[in-house]
């Protein structure tokens, strides 16, 4: 049985917890909806890592993610200084994508952000998607086959 | 008549040119997904700026862009050195919010990514959101009332 | 007794940690000059927000850094994932500049990089340097007058 | 005869013209230390890639450049969509390492800032210092030997 198929099967959340610094902030003090990605890409470099297939697996294995699309929500500020959690977790899967959820947590635990990943498997030589599989899956889904 | 009700108005296209330099490649030699965002913003000041609306007015008025929430598809590599034009258009527009299309179109006229924006306009001072009215909805825009 | 004529004076080393992560690598997977110069700022603002006069404090004083030079060594290569520890130290100070030596420590105690940043003191509003002093000058000194 | 030797070798002046963006302010709408390396950077990119040895030549040499030191002196602000002139030129140069000078003219023609690079040649594979030669040093002076 494949990931793919298992319909019931539950997803773990990461939580990777930061802060927001003055680098974060754009002219008006705000922290700029480009920051955000940055931020939830920070996040899954983190989740990987922590699951055995960082950025020195990638080299090896030459298969890294790709983002096929995103769509993010800005529901409230998030202030200079500022305790944050940022969860993730797969929401769904298919053959060839997988959608990944993503949350900011402000300090008072409501949500500052919320988003959607779609993402691909990417063979870096061939410069084309491949078939979700491996290491690379069970990192980013936090489930062994 | 207000531009909310002009169901038939058309609403010009922006152009910015640009091109893609070496600090715009993150390790994997690939334009990161937050860079798209970042393009996409340089193309709004430059839209809102050649129209009289730059960060000088934002100041003075204080009254500015919020991002409410974005979608992206990231259908084509755009590579380094290869000149490219980011199109923006208002798709539609109600009271207190507009929805921005951007385009990336590579050198070969294909459509590197695609965007929509929702955008509100932000009392910077009080920290909410107002109409959408005034010089701001014209350099948005590109439609005087 | 001020500051600047007290020439035996110990200034304080602040220490900051942090560690490299993706988005600090360049496309060669290097930490490339400009990010030392970041990693330097966002020790100058742990440092002076730590010592109670952070971003807020700078708003409202309107009095804030500026820096007028600077000059780095690189020595060593700090890797993705590496743990460092910056410091920041005063090494010599006059009526209207100072001099911060900064030093960043690579896991094994090797010396990554060295810099001295010398500063001034700068009023906002009238744009212009103005006279080391207050609560600034405690901020970036570690010592009370 | 090597460059080296070459005393009285008059090295030619590259000039790179780009534009001030929303993008380079910080949350005081100034231009940081850090952006000031990024557009030497940019320049010394411009220069190499137009004198045919760009990104695509690095990765097939695996030859690049490497910054040794810096010194950079901040004269006066840049500011917001201020055209600027960023002039490279080699200053001097010995067996392992040459000193590139570049200076930022602001619009009105004065020196907004000026700095120093030592570089070196650097192998990528083997980590090291080369000795300064063939393309990548034609590339950096503007000389052919």
């Amino acid at each position: 049985m494949s990931l793919q198929t298992a319909g019931a099967i539950h997803f773990p959340i990461h939580e990777y917890c930061t802060s927001i610094q003055e680098r974060h902030l754009d002219t008006f003090g705000h922290v700029n909806n480009a920051q955000y990605l940055r931020l939830f890409e920070e996040a899954r470099w983190e989740m990987i890592t922590s699951r055995g297939y960082g950025l020195e697996e990638v080299r090896q294995t030459q298969v890294s993610t790709v983002i096929l699309e995103c769509s993010v929500r800005f529901k409230r500020e998030i202030r200079l200084r500022e305790k944050i959690i940022i969860s993730t977790q797969v929401e769904s899967i298919s053959a060839k994508t997988l959608c990944l959820h993503h949350r900011i947590l402000k300090e008072d635990g409501k949500v500052a952000s919320e988003s959607r990943f779609t993402l691909g498997c990417f063979d870096l030589r061939a410069r084309k998607l491949i078939s979700l599989e491996g290491d690379w899956l069970a990192a980013i889904t936090g489930v062994r086959n």
